[in-house]
């Protein structure tokens, strides 16, 4: 329970932000790129770190299986082992380890499980996962919760709920306070307005070093999500980091921040990058369709990254068509350069009061699409 | 005809030399990675120049079925395209078309293939291959010629090398002179002596920049291969480079520079390092062997590449269990390091008249294995 956070500017909902780690500063709004098994995937992480990216998210589900945080522990911690010296965000291995049906037993103790890898059984309780995740050097640590699956209903919504804040209080007890390090808490409730307002009084009268908003992105779509965000964000401290965990697409973390979100993780850029789809600004493309053949221009001509600086549509084109590594490498470094301009954007708006403008131009551009034309 | 090639020392039958390109110089002996579809595997191109490679080699057959020799000339040839802006040295596609059993007709005109992409049928004559690695903008061309395969009759071998120097004037003649820019010859004959010296002669008469020693390394096995290299080198024109094509081993390097060869490419490094294989100094590694997966030493300690310099062994070996590319992308970059500072090594010890105390150390190192003691 010390990380410091410093909310520079506010513009209506939104808010301009600083969260002062161990390893080094946060600038809020922050998208965080996911390094699930310990590397950002086909990124070096000097190349993470030149997109402008100033901390990353690693699961303790993935490293707990492999290569076991007893390893990363002894090898100094997951900055030193993957080489990343900026700060790491943890989550608490529950949404993945809830996800495996049929391989898991939750009871009020914690999760009994068998890992997807070799059948392994584990047991991750509050306790434990806040230990694995000491152990891996998280900067920011993340309670054990239960992602209420979507749709609920409200008895199983509130009963998921507050099990989850039981869980957020054993979280917190476990935690070891540090200079620099801080634990987050996870409001959950589904869609239902007045279990939002309950686990963001239960959350904050427990105190911590930030708030997620949980159980969204979870299949109930924009419209619904955002529904969601136009209450959610607010009831929690407004003093203290939101984060927004798993969002998402461009437009998503746009609308987001809008209502007051100051974190986002999303393996979207990494993952397109391995499906041949970059982001721009004019939307996304697929550089696997053939009208990119014969194309010179690069990926996005407002883009700075190698990819755009160096080589054209039918060079990626043509890499993809050879199922050629390369092709992913320069992908996933667009992408999520292209995400951290999006914040870079965000928060530059956001310092000169233009926010509104900056909203209004993103979704025409975003509109308009790719433009054809040579 | 205008590769300006200096040697600059000489040492017993090595050679210290120096090959001037439109594109930059060479210095040899050298080692060329492979980038067969335009993009040596894993690598950015800086990150393949920041191992000291000064060249590297295009494959015709791969780069004329995909993206096509008047694509890759569109935009702007193969530097461009793929932005090695370093020379470039492309094979003939004769040896994959060769390969193509079943697949492919061999006439004196040239050879009728199908492609193993997608069965579009092309032709290749001498004068086709260097008209496409004229689009290509290849610094260093190469004649079209038959890799005779081994193990060949005296008659086989006697009729396949002397239609490849019909070829190779053919080649010759189909060359458009360009400043910077040159054409080489190949050797074949496989391991008969007076064939190899009367397709040296051949070729002399023809008149090349630099010269390759062809059909070799095609299994007949290392004490073979240099019983041919005892002779075959030397029978070359002198003052021209002389090119082992596709060798090999680190000690097929250091062995056949020490029978007088310049100029090496193989795709070894690359390839290793998508099976987890580590060159080192003290003999190969797989670092998926479980010996590794606690192990904090780097790969080698004496190398100064990214993977060497900011990650254990244990996690390169734990990349390499969870199939991360980031394992493929620093193995292939350590793999060629390796390579480079060998030549390196070759090239310092040549010039400083030590060639023999390196070849020394060299083998007693490789002999004497990794060392497992941490």
């Amino acid at each position: 329970m010390t990380l410091k956070y410093e909310i520079v500017k506010t513009y209506k909902k939104s808010r301009l932000g600083k969260l002062y780690t161990h390893h080094g500063v946060i600038n809020t709004p922050a998208f965080m790129p996911v390094g699930t098994c310990g590397t950002v995937k086909a990124m070096l992480p000097e190349s993470v770190e030149s997109t402008g990216a100033e901390i990353i998210l690693g699961n303790t589900y993935h490293l707990m299986l492999r290569p076991g945080a007893d390893l990363v522990e002894k090898m100094g911690g997951l900055h030193q082992f993957m080489n990343w010296h900026k700060p790491i965000l943890t989550d608490s291995g529950g949404f993945q380890v809830m996800s495996l049906k049929g391989l898991r037993k939750i009871s009020e103790e914690g999760v009994r499980f068998k890992s997807h890898v070799d059948g392994r059984s584990f047991f991750l309780s509050p306790e434990e996962s806040i230990h694995i995740q000491y152990q891996l050097d998280s900067n920011i640590t993340m309670c054990l919760d239960e992602c209420t699956p979507f749709p609920a209903t409200y008895d199983d919504a509130k009963k998921s709920m507050q099990r989850s804040m039981r869980w957020a209080k054993r979280s917190k007890d476990a935690f070891i306070n540090r200079d620099g390090y801080g634990i987050f808490g996870i409001q959950q409730g589904s869609t239902f307005r007045d279990l939002r307002l309950e686990s963001a009084k239960l959350l904050s009268d427990i105190g911590f070093d930030g708030y997620a908003i949980g159980g969204l992105a979870v299949g109930e779509g924009q419209e619904k999500m955002f529904e969601v965000l136009d209450y959610a964000p607010e009831v929690l401290p407004v003093d203290k980091p939101r984060y927004l965990m798993g969002v998402g697409k461009p437009d998503d973390i746009v609308g987001a921040v809008t209502r007051g979100v100051d974190m986002f993780d999303c393996v979207m850029p990494t993952r397109s990058g391995r499906t041949a789809q970059a982001f721009t600004e004019y939307g996304p493309i697929n550089i696997r369709n053939s009208r990119h053949k014969e194309d010179p221009r690069p990926v996005e001509a407002a883009c700075d990254c190698p990819l755009c600086r160096n080589y054209s549509r039918a060079y990626i084109h043509h890499l993809q068509k050879c199922n050629e590594i390369l092709a992913v490498m320069l992908l996933s470094w667009h992408n999520i350069r292209y995400y951290e301009r999006l914040m870079q954007g965000i928060r530059k708006a956001l310092g000169e009061g233009t926010f509104d403008e900056f909203v209004k131009e993103f979704y025409q551009k975003q509109q308009q699409g790719d433009i054809e034309e040579i």
